[in-house]
């Protein structure tokens, strides 16, 4: 019979960290600890209404509060942290979501950098059904109120970086951090290389539900209740963030320009089916062409991220999914009470 | 009751076009002919078997061949060509598919140009089972027999292109051309900007089915027979190719680097809905960016495509759908033998 | 004694070409004539005071009028053709820039696509001096008039592409075209690879000068008369545009995103390197690496294009030198009046 | 008469940084004072001849390492740091140069990620002549030998990040760092926002030259000794770094794709003319389209960089000027032995 180490944190226990890496963990756990935890929204909950724009709310850096990090014990470089979602569940009946000035898709930004002035600052706050599993967008200057799923994921997971480097909660990378892909939901087991000592894992930036590549820059914000199982792999790296489901493997490219965050997540997915299902190289390429699934996941962060998605069920046997299989397997007997 | 023109084109009896524009029309045809075609496979048909390398068969720039062009009459610029995919059939029971010295996303190119050796040149065929609706991956250096689902797509449908320009058929631009999109399957129709008398519409590059991505370049290509109805929409110009299903609005950018596609059909989609869905840009904008799909085309072809996918059910009703919902029935009729 | 044929075209004595391929050409040439042509500027002659907007005034695509076509007899796919420049003089007093709507490198445009307006446009008009050599900048909006040095130059010099395709007279790629690069010259040789027969080499778009990578999209816009000596070179194909001044080797590479352009020419230069002065690769990628000069040329055109430039001094001998030194040897024979 | 604070770091006198922010500082000091500091080169000091292969005998991350940082009494974020280069001199008679597998502008990378093996590693060893002021480029598979002039820079110059970040030294952006531009020589002055309180300087890197670009992602490196005055403007922002020549402003952007890179040092140089010179910004925008030129610095690091420079001739006259005079002045007097 499974049994549980548990550590619980609830909304305002614990100082948020605004960087991966850089600060001081706020607890140590042991590899197959569940985290039961509080995530503020990005704006660390300073927008709750369509007159508080982001400008005048909230203050840079201190945006995409991160609950942790947590300090897993025995984690070395050279491991791998897996981090199953149990459950991501929204801790408020409404989110929020807004232009920013210079920040998103389809505007100039600091590095996009042109003549024009900024997009006017706009604010949409969404309500939550968390019975009918919807959310309700209400437009501002239109006539139109709609359902749209509700569909809970957390856009900001991840360690401390490699190379003795901090970075701002903002940032997506080979750390993970701020990924922003709908894919990162209940269900799902995260990779993650371990870059120093204890790993110094940490979350953060719940949506509600994202639309492939975060087009404005801001998703359905709100903070959640999450569960997670946070295990260690000893011995094997993950160069970059990947991801596994019941039904996929999936790995999480982040670099500018876009392409290059393609090839990233693709090459990464390939390597892994090479290393853990045996195939060659050009044969991997091959199925991967005609079988992969490309989400976006954001085009609006400081990298861009894309992910790259391969139904397991069209791979020969692989080595690793044991591990997302146990973790599912324990994340069932918690959710029965098993502790 | 519905009357049909139907036109068929048969394998070999006109010649090919290479390119969008600068091709004679093998055909005038009105607005709402049916078009039976052939098309043949992008390697012309000259890869029929794993010894048959595309750099020893085929002669660029003799790759995909157009079934084309179409003189649509009464077409100007400043209208729009609805062509409606009534369906795609693989044409054989096999398809091939190949690496391509210096093409596809996980090797250096022709303009991503670095000193390293090409990656080695390999085909692998096909099996098509088109009563069980797959196609079977026979690996070539591992032990893998998988097969997939068959999702039949054409990878090339366009226009000649604007500004007294003459593209090659391998180009995806504001023309269409080669958007190597999978949502370019039956049941779809796909709207496209006319810029010349006449549209000269041609299509071709059929695919078994491919990745999002087109990741080494070659999906799994495959001669076609396929059914399309090409109606004439006077006087609504269509800045980038459009498609429309049952279910989705879509929006096809094509420009390098990959945000540029991105950012184009993010941008496109939102003037969509904002024209015939009466919302206003921000609240566009902001419904967009959590509902939207954006499944990535190729991101090997001379332009980046990139779709933006929007579910018709979350928008007000708009105007446009009437001439999908209206080319449907008539495939419907169609199908049904009402000619 | 050297002899010289001599074609001259005048103002207004052949209609322009809007495109690289697909114009007929309006004179055959022979190898070593000499072709002294007036070339109009970008907008046609029609921006000719401050209320002249390009919105109004041009109609898209005709812009960057060419002089020519010319087929050069002889001239077949895989050969070069050899363009000396023996003067670009300005054929007026004065000289136009404007920014343009959605063009430029500091807003948003077609492609690189967002929601913000445009920035306003606006006209200035350029005095040139053709004896002190200095074209005047006269503020609009602020209290400032400088000289600056005039040197002249063509935007757009090229041959009909590869591949079947016409491609605008904005374009540039391969085949030269839209280079917008200063180093375009009196006293350079621009070398072209020859695509189809007769080349159909044509030019336009002269600047009066030019900052490096046309930041507004926009150069100090001037008609030329023109002196160029066309030669070709049978049986050795030039991949990308190369230049030759009496001190340097220049490759242009156009492209996106930007880097590509930048990899395209590097490689270009290096490879010329390489095959003519008899480094090997990699001891050609560290000489250069620490000798090059990497002016940009353009970042607002359909592609980017950024040159290479090495110092023929730090070179060992090298085989191809001898044409520059040829057609200078007959430019400065030409210009004594030896006929 | 002016009086001197000078701070003397030798050779192994201090520990080196490997970051910007995150490090402790080596020493404080005032406004106003005089470093001569020597730096190591990017290797440590390892490569010291054609054997020593980088990836043996360097530990990535210990690559670059940096001489401080500095602690400058009074600056806080809100200011500017005036660096000003009054020598840099090569610390050894030879320098050291070497391909990195994966490294560099003409291959893939971890990032433009293919399945192509790396380049070969090769190293070049360059001998210095400080009297002729020469560097000696010695063929390793060809029969050249050459003398290129000396132009020894600083590859790595810069501040702590904003953000809460910590950068490795490898990486360039708005906090200087790796900007691994040629323009970074002695007779300039840099100047830096200063983003945490103290704003700890550092630099290293040194370069006894290096091309345009640093196309192979290494110049030749060279330990050096250097002297720089370190000034404070109080009160002044820079968003991104700054250079001041005796004859030229100059804006350095560093991002990704290396048009954002551009788009940055264009409009912060028009931003700094607009603010300093009294130019409306069309007309700055104007301006530099035909004044500016564009170096670029690296397209191999992290970011890339890219530099805009304009002629202070050309300009009304300024207000910032003064800073570069002043210390261009004391800078003389200090050579003069006026201590």
């Amino acid at each position: 019979m499974a049994e549980f180490e548990v550590l619980t944190v609830g909304a305002g226990e614990a100082p948020y960290a605004w960087t991966f890496g850089g600060a001081a963990p706020i607890a140590r756990i042991a590899p197959g600890t569940v985290l039961e935890v509080y995530t503020e929204d990005c704006f660390d909950g300073r927008v709750r209404g369509v007159d508080d724009l982001v400008s005048q709310v909230c203050e840079f850096p201190f945006l995409n509060p991160q609950t942790g990090p947590f300090y897993v014990e025995g984690a070395e470089p050279g491991d791998t942290l897996a981090v199953h979602f149990v459950s991501i569940e929204p801790a408020r009946d409404w989110a929020a979501s807004t232009t920013v000035p210079l920040f998103g898709a389809l505007t100039s930004t600091h590095t996009t950098a042109t003549l024009q002035p900024p997009l006017p600052e706009m604010v949409w706050m969404w309500k939550l059904d968390r019975e009918r599993r919807t959310c309700t967008f209400q437009a501002r200057q239109s006539d139109l109120t709609v359902d749209l799923p509700l569909d809970p994921m957390h856009g900001t997971v991840g360690v401390a970086p490699a190379n003795l480097e901090v970075r701002s909660a903002l940032v997506p990378d080979a750390h993970g951090g701020n990924l922003d892909t709908p894919e990162m939901r209940a269900g799902v087991t995260c990779y993650l290389g371990v870059n120093v000592e204890g790993a110094l894992f940490s979350l953060g930036d719940g949506h509600a539900r994202q639309g492939e590549g975060e087009t404005c820059g801001v998703a359905v914000e709100c903070a959640m209740n999450t569960v997670v199982i946070v295990d260690l792999i000893k011995g094997v790296p993950t160069p970059w963030p990947r991801m596994e489901s019941d039904t996929h493997l999936m790995s999480a490219g982040s670099a500018r320009p876009l392409e290059d965050a393609f090839r990233i997540a693709q090459l990464d997915l390939l390597s892994w089916v090479v290393a853990d299902h045996g195939l060659s190289e050009l044969d991997a390429y091959q199925l991967l062409t005609q079988a992969v699934e490309s989400p976006l996941a954001n085009v609006c962060d400081t990298n861009y991220t894309s992910v790259a998605k391969i139904r397991k069920a069209w791979l020969p046997p692989g080595r690793t999914s044991d591990v997302h299989a146990g973790l599912r397997a324990r994340a069932t007997a918690f959710g029965a009470g098993v502790r």
